[in-house]
């Protein structure tokens, strides 16, 4: 709907603009999990948000932002990070790269789909605005909404800022990792959705604290997840290679455990560890990465660092004001978050 | 004022996220002309706005908005072009690439560059739009504002698109020049701008209409003038390298005019066109290019079409109710962005 709203003013700038944006809408609708709109609508729910109230309309549109946002970012991460496929289809960039060479057009292929991906993702972050304002949201709502908002994306870019120089000046702190961590993810996936919920509803200030809390514990514990399911995961489950977390270099709390461990009892295992990330690791070698992880205790490790995370965040859940039916509903999806195998 | 208030979230956040902004910060407030804010503000005064009035200040913050949304227009631009240095300075993505070579970072220093400026430019526009919900608009005029504001955001990343799709495609037409012309810069840095003042001043339609047929038609002049430096211009007064559009492949209308009288005329002289644009041209090359697109008349053909889009413009301006300060000032400012030297 927001998509055929934008119609007119797409079609007024012609050439090949509209197809392009209908790629642009493809990779909205046609998949994701919609795990930050859920949160934000199940906050606003848990805070007394009733669908009957007329200007549900307007919350519910609001939540959907979240999706645009969310292209954006994963548009530009697939550029930053080179990804070939994103939820089973080329990504954004490969697919403009592709269209490039078959068409026999001049230039660079790989740069010509760079570029229309980064402007595709700008518009989508543009939009996710339009989408917002013109949502209909009370002046008041809009108010209390706008600094959750801005929050949210300064975290966002914030994070992926701290992984691209945390991968780059190889951090190998724990510290490190979980700061990317709690912006990149926690914040971004949970933490801020909840509060958009929740100050949409016009929340007193312990629910808003205690589904902050809860965010940021189930967002870590989610990422934490996601890290091991990166080294460990089910490529058919996952649709992502398995190992790739390794061979990018990404600097995660499962990888900087096993370093510390490693650091401490068998610096034989830390070079090879040092050594191994960030490299066109074989089969072989990955499953050699994958039993230091294990043997080193770093997987049990992050598997005992999942489950406290998620007693925690259930207990900040159990002891809120959200309406029952909201509590049942995020302790499902705090379950599946941090014990999910895709 | 507003980087300083984006400064306790850029903190919390950490790491070496605060000095990337800082470099942001510097990247907007070092330099560039201020056209879009200041035809903002102008078409404001213009439509009865009073510095005076207590709400000017949220107006002004509503026009200096303009500029970050700029500085990811820029940023991301000189990513897609490739650019090295932009207002005397390198431009962003090459200072990460410098600053990532320098310390001996793991990874491809031109990729980190790459990706730090993605993520700055998307900050840019996501802060641009803080700016203006911060601003302290009036409900009323910040619903004026917003499908503004929205159509001039998509209208710039289209024309964009435009831009490259037109450039790889090797499109040759003087309508496909003009229709990235009038969306990349017109309809953004002039029409938009002057529209947006307005509404913020609850003009009446006449007064919009007029304020946009006078930005479009000197916004067009104003990328035809700009088109005829990057070929023409010294490098000292417009500090970029003369002859840049040329190696770049760019679809100007200067060129689809050359082209276009070419192929009537000379065959051979169309072959030399078509063979020389979009490759690395040495000076002397540069020099006889220069001369074909005097000698075929496109330069004269679009010195004529500046002349008389100007003339349309101020004539449109001459007829409408703005005040006479702000008449004397616009005519002024087409004057300068039709007949600048840099």
């Amino acid at each position: 709907m927001f998509f055929a709203s934008r119609r007119a003013v797409v079609d007024s700038i012609g050439g090949d603009f509209a197809p392009a944006v209908d790629q642009l809408e493809q990779f909205v609708l046609r998949g994701g999990k919609r795990v930050r709109p859920a949160f934000a609508w199940t906050g606003w729910l848990g805070a007394g948000g009733d669908p009957a109230e007329p200007h549900s309309a307007a919350v519910l549109q609001t939540c959907a932002a979240l999706e645009l946002v969310q292209a954006c970012a994963l548009i530009h991460d697939d550029i930053i990070d080179s990804s070939r496929t994103r939820r089973g289809f080329p990504t954004v960039h490969v697919a403009f790269t592709d269209r490039h060479r078959s068409r026999g057009w001049s230039g660079e292929s790989a740069q010509f789909g760079d570029a229309v991906a980064i402007l595709l993702g700008d518009l989508a972050m543009a939009w996710a605005d339009d989408m917002v304002r013109e949502s209909g949201l009370t002046p008041d709502a809009a108010l209390r909404l706008g600094p959750v908002w801005s929050a949210m994306r300064t975290e966002v870019l914030g994070g992926q800022f701290l992984d691209i120089t945390g991968e780059a000046s190889g951090d190998e702190t724990v510290a490190g990792a979980l700061r990317i961590n709690r912006y990149k993810t926690a914040a971004y996936t949970i933490e801020r959705p909840l509060h958009i919920g929740a100050c949409l509803a016009g929340s007193p200030d312990d629910l808003i604290s205690a589904y902050r809390s809860f965010g940021t514990d189930v967002g870590i514990a989610f990422q934490l997840r996601d890290d091991l399911l990166g080294v460990f995961g089910d490529p058919a489950v996952t649709g992502k290679p398995s190992g790739d977390d390794l061979r990018e270099g990404k600097r995660t709390v499962l990888f900087a455990v096993a370093l510390t461990r490693a650091d401490a009892t068998s610096p034989a295992t830390a070079k090879l560890l040092r050594t191994s990330i960030g490299t066109d690791l074989s089969a072989a070698e990955l499953e050699q990465i994958r039993g230091l992880l294990t043997d080193l205790g770093a997987v049990a490790e992050v598997e005992r660092q999942i489950t406290q995370l998620t007693e925690r965040a259930l207990h900040a859940l159990d002891g809120c004001t959200a309406t029952t039916p909201a509590k049942e509903r995020l302790r499902a999806m705090a379950v599946s978050a941090t014990s999910r195998a895709s």
